[in-house]
């Protein structure tokens, strides 16, 4: 596929002026909100930009749009977690078939040390991609903050560190996916609802936390000292799963905020003689593909799907290349809960 | 680390015509071998060029290395192999880890679909990146020949598809390693040795293939009807060892072109009631650190490194970066035998 047909045909300002009936000055000054306009013309003007469907800041824009074809995919994680992390390849394989799809390329720029900050952020801002989709999930990340500054429309992927406002985001309802998983195992009838909660210093897996918690004290359960949290890592999950049992032999339920933790967790069970479900249920968040369903027992897991992530982040830059001034939102996806034979 | 402390004192043409004492107009006429300059001015300009390390190209070249500190990593391949294969996987974090060691953001783009190809070639040649690296293994592949016209230096990882002169390219000595594995079978009393053979449209595959007939030949045994071809991966390998036993039940080793398709053979294999290394030995290629070791047996098998090979890559690249006119060269690095318990 070819860049989508409308880059071709934009309307210039020249076109606006004429379809407005006016001169190219007084068109260029009614959309620069110029005071030596009259309301009239004014109106005439703005009129016509909507139905050309022009945008005021598209032309500045436009050069860099023509240019490159190209969108950036920024992944700021240690460069060792990236490859090895399901979630991350997943994202990868998503951003270039998605872009694709909008007859983007995809360059990927993986931003770890923090040396790699101001080489990012320069090659963002030089005029080489029209736009990037980011990923930063730590809440100490230099970079989201210096991405503000950038004159290239950026979409975060999950939460955008240190900044609450301003920003255009797509992230999954961590909250309100660990609420259904533990609904779930409620009404199952577990009464001891432990959780391997992720990394506490970004925002995905401290909603998690936070939506384990809350759903316990609404069901009149205790969350005391039944949370371990751990590194999103397979033997992450298994040594937590151990801290949990030696603290709380009898725990009848876990909330894993992982499927790759949730494989660590079995193999601790499994050593330890415990059976799953019917001594301890699992559910997971994630529902990889090739992990969730391939594990014995399948893992009930939280279901959200990076590609729909990827899409709606696409989407919205797309139309942030049309209008820069698109209001900035945060876009909260819906999760699901995938049942299965470990809870 | 920071840009190489080249890059700010680079010589200028100025530079030039101060140490060798004649007006700017002359070392640039001298420079570009212009036929209005004396030769004993000529002299004085190539002399002091060469002192001060200014490179003709270098001018030119300089507003776009100073612009991007950035390098591109092209993976042309199907999209959906990329992620999978640990070999790329190990590309990309070795990509990321070399150039930012020198200072270098990498830039990754997969090009898989024939529609990339114009949107690859436009954004390299687009001023964007000071180089790219290049993993294009299809010999049916375009990429390599459309790179042909671009300004900026490309250092191929493995042959480049339809070129056989004029490029940069390092490769691992594939035919070589084939030889190390067949004559450690033949040494160890092997003598009906298979092969399973990677996708024969591709370079490294096809000389792995060459170097398992030729040692054969070399020792007088027979490779006939002994190879079967398969697509790197485990079901692929699985299959191919199926196909081997079912013609030539009495076969006692096995060369198998990757470690992932070594581990499909050897789930064939162990479903046969055959023994590794006892009644079959197995040597695979690639060394995988999370796969060779790791087997039931261990394997046995070639070791290449892919840091290795982007190393030399990206020192190749720094170079072409000072001299434009680096003469081409195929760089081969050697192999080695890993010896474990399949053989």
């Amino acid at each position: 596929m070819g860049p989508r047909a409308g880059d071709e045909e934009r309307p210039t300002l020249e076109d606006v002026a004429a379809f407005a009936g006016v001169s190219r000055s007084t068109a260029s000054r009614a959309l620069n909100d110029d005071a030596y306009v009259s309301a009239a013309a004014r109106e005439k003007v703005l009129s016509a930009a909507r139905d050309l469907g022009y945008s005021p800041n598209q032309a500045a824009r436009s050069l860099v749009t023509r240019r490159t074809g190209a969108v950036a995919v920024v992944l700021s994680e240690p460069e060792s977690r990236l490859l090895d992390d399901p979630y991350r390849a997943a994202v990868m394989r998503a951003g270039y078939r998605e872009l694709a799809d909008v007859g983007r390329q995809m360059v990927l720029i993986f931003s770890d040390i923090r040396e790699d900050l101001s080489r990012t952020v320069r090659f963002l801002e030089g005029g080489h991609v029209d736009g990037a989709l980011v990923f930063a999930p730590h809440r100490a990340d230099p970079l989201p903050k210096a991405l503000r500054l950038l004159r290239i429309p950026v979409v975060f992927g999950g939460q955008a560190a240190g900044i609450r406002r301003g920003v255009h985001v797509v992230d999954f309802d961590n909250e309100g996916g660990a609420r259904l998983a533990v609904q779930h195992l409620v009404a199952a009838g577990r009464r001891r609802i432990a959780t391997i909660a992720g990394p506490q210093d970004q925002s995905a897996p401290i909603d998690r936390l936070a939506g384990w918690r809350k759903t316990l004290l609404d069901a009149g359960l205790d969350p005391a000292d039944l949370a371990e949290e751990a590194d999103f890592t397979l033997s992450g999950g298994a040594n937590a799963m151990s801290a949990l049992l030696a603290r709380h032999p009898d725990i009848d339920a876990v909330f894993v905020a992982s499927d790759m933790m949730a494989v660590g967790a079995l193999r601790t069970l499994g050593g330890a003689g415990r059976r799953v479900p019917d001594d301890v249920a699992m559910v997971s968040f994630d529902d990889n593909v090739t992990l969730a369903p391939a594990m014995d027992p399948p893992l009930t897991s939280v279901h959200q799907d990076p590609r729909e992530q990827v899409h709606a982040m696409v989407e919205t830059l797309m139309r942030l290349l049309d209008d820069h001034n698109l209001k900035p939102r945060q876009h909260i996806l819906p999760v699901s809960l995938a049942v299965r034979a470990s809870s």
